[in-house]
């Protein structure tokens, strides 16, 4: 039933964690408070905490030797932290220039350090990415820095690259979760939640523990990875609430039967729309196919005009934040797990419409 | 009615904004979707945060030349960024320790500069402040720091000091929005919301303009405060829950009068704990009665183990996260905006009774 929820974020949440919510917001477990007033402290935000890790854990099946922390300052935040923790003595690192994100964080980079650009797509407007076997890596390089997914271009990583003994570090901000990934091939994972893991506000990182506790010593101490990991997330106050959610919407992703089962519903969703925008000439999508994103799909009508039109129709249709990203078409539908096959239906069942009335004119 | 939330934070809220929220969790004014899943770019979030920062500007008298930004990290976050952005090409800045948090602050400032520590009251054990007339200013620092209440010890500052030209800079996590303030004596002030402004995962920064905008190359864009102020704290997605949930809290405080009503209340709670307090030997509290808190009443009993059993009577009679920090007793009633009357006259009683039953023995 409509509305129907597309933004790149914060985005949908499942109408199951929202039910829970409900308790956790006035009367959590019978205790008589909100979630939002618990001290961090207590047993009580301990045990939302660490259910909220074991079920990631699980979920990733994140091997023993990583640590899962919990902080503040969004992915664009790691954009800077990153350097400061991981450059361990080392003057430059690797950085993967595929689209607007990846971009920003090479730039971030820059002011801790030389980077290395190992491919660069934006001679292409960031309608493809280079084979990541013949990307051009540096072998003293601190890391190699890769965005998983362009949430802004609509473009996702086809394979992982091999770095030799440079440890992969990689933005999975807009991916995580939506399919299994191996862990053990990361030195580092970051991801803002507010795509698929919960609301804005909350950041997992998830870092193996020779590369924690080497930060840079302006490091600021709430986003040192060392004290991070010593403290379980509470070298400050952690986003409580921002934290509960995320292990609701954990469990969740778990009865739903994991992440083979996301992948299989992600990828069934992404074609339907794919599918829509290559039956005729009236829907475009830029990107190549190879590298086409099954979470952001970004697409493009014959003109400006009709783009705004379409938003303003699906609106009215109830098909809501379809709003594209200016890089790489006006219109960017956003399918991360919590949106269902239902809104997609409505969605290509609207387009299809759509573009039948305008091509009839 | 029990139980009763006396958490130094996250803490109590305001019930009017617990039972508000509920429809922001799920139908935010009435347009089907959670304020958890509204894209931070669009109508929606922009109007609740312009109603929150309008709010908090009302209620605090905001001059028109100051910024009001809403971030991530905490206030322990500004420890490190509040130097990275203030410093201005000056080589030092002056820190008043007069407890637990301010020793911090000074401490991780030394990560990016010389710090002149004006008054520093660790040799009595946190127990007393020296009148701020007598510290000992640096006229060449780039600012003065200073903790308006320390949560950890109890302290609360007398009246400010008259630092010059030098601009004064505040933490005042713990006590902003218990009482009326002159924004126009500081440069800049910064708080966690998990005290009197809502919940943990937001941090409220308020910068006079000359001040922002010059900070150190190696400053975090996201922590930025020119960049945050060019873009209304929307330099990466802001933590939007929590920015809902203060805009509740800033017009709640302004239903209920305003800050002039809520320092009389505040007052009136503190006196009735303080009175109990003193009334017998039996709880001490450690603190000279001149900077007595106003906001985290810490007190002792004459044993450990009676300690003991007074947290454990206390919760089993509702009266909840009495916990206090080791630096200045052991108990610790925390007595923000949203902590009622009802709740200390239960608190008093307790005590009283409890102090009764034990000297009685």
């Amino acid at each position: 039933m409509p509305p129907y929820n597309f933004s790149a974020g914060p985005a949908a949440l499942p109408k199951a964690v929202l039910e829970e919510a409900k308790t956790g917001l006035t009367d959590w477990r019978g205790c008589g408070q909100s979630v939002m007033e618990i001290p961090f402290t207590g047993p009580e935000f301990k045990s939302i905490l660490d259910d909220a890790t074991s079920s990631l854990k699980e979920l990733l099946t994140i091997p023993d030797d990583y640590h899962v922390l919990m902080i503040q300052g969004g992915a664009y935040g790691q954009f800077s932290f990153m350097p400061m923790n991981l450059l361990r003595g080392h003057d430059s690192a690797d950085y993967a220039v595929t689209g607007h994100w990846s971009k920003r964080a090479a730039d971030e980079a820059r002011k801790y350090c030389k980077v290395n650009i190992v491919t660069d797509g934006s001679a292409a407007n960031f309608t493809d990415i280079e084979n990541p076997d013949k990307w051009r890596f540096d072998p003293h390089a601190a890391y190699c820095h890769l965005t998983t997914n362009e949430t802004a271009n609509g473009l996702q990583l086809p394979h992982l690259p091999d770095s030799g003994d440079v440890p992969l570090v990689a933005d999975v901000t807009s991916d995580l979760l939506t399919a299994p990934l191996d862990v053990s091939k990361f030195g580092t994972l970051y991801a803002s939640a507010q795509k698929n893991m919960g609301i804005a506000g909350l950041t997992i990182v998830i870092v193996r523990d020779d590369l924690a506790g080497q930060a840079l010593s302006t490091t600021p101490a709430v986003f040192d990875y060392g004290r991070l990991a010593a403290n379980t997330s509470k070298v400050n106050t952690p986003p409580t609430w921002a934290v509960y959610i995320s292990g609701l919407v954990f469990k969740w992703v778990l009865s739903q039967g994991g992440l083979a089962e996301m992948a299989r519903r992600n990828r069934a969703k992404a074609k339907a729309l794919y599918d829509v925008i290559d039956a005729g000439n009236f829907y475009r999508c830029p990107v190549a196919s190879r590298v086409r994103s099954s979470v952001n799909v970004c697409f493009g009508l014959p003109t400006e005009e009709l783009e705004k039109q379409f938003l303003s129709e699906a609106a009215e249709n109830g098909l809501l934040y379809l709003q594209g990203h200016s890089a790489a078409g006006a219109i960017r539908a956003s399918l991360y797990n919590a949106v269902e096959q239902d809104a997609v239906n409505a969605l290509t069942q609207f387009m299809t419409d759509f573009a039948d009335r305008e091509v009839g004119k």
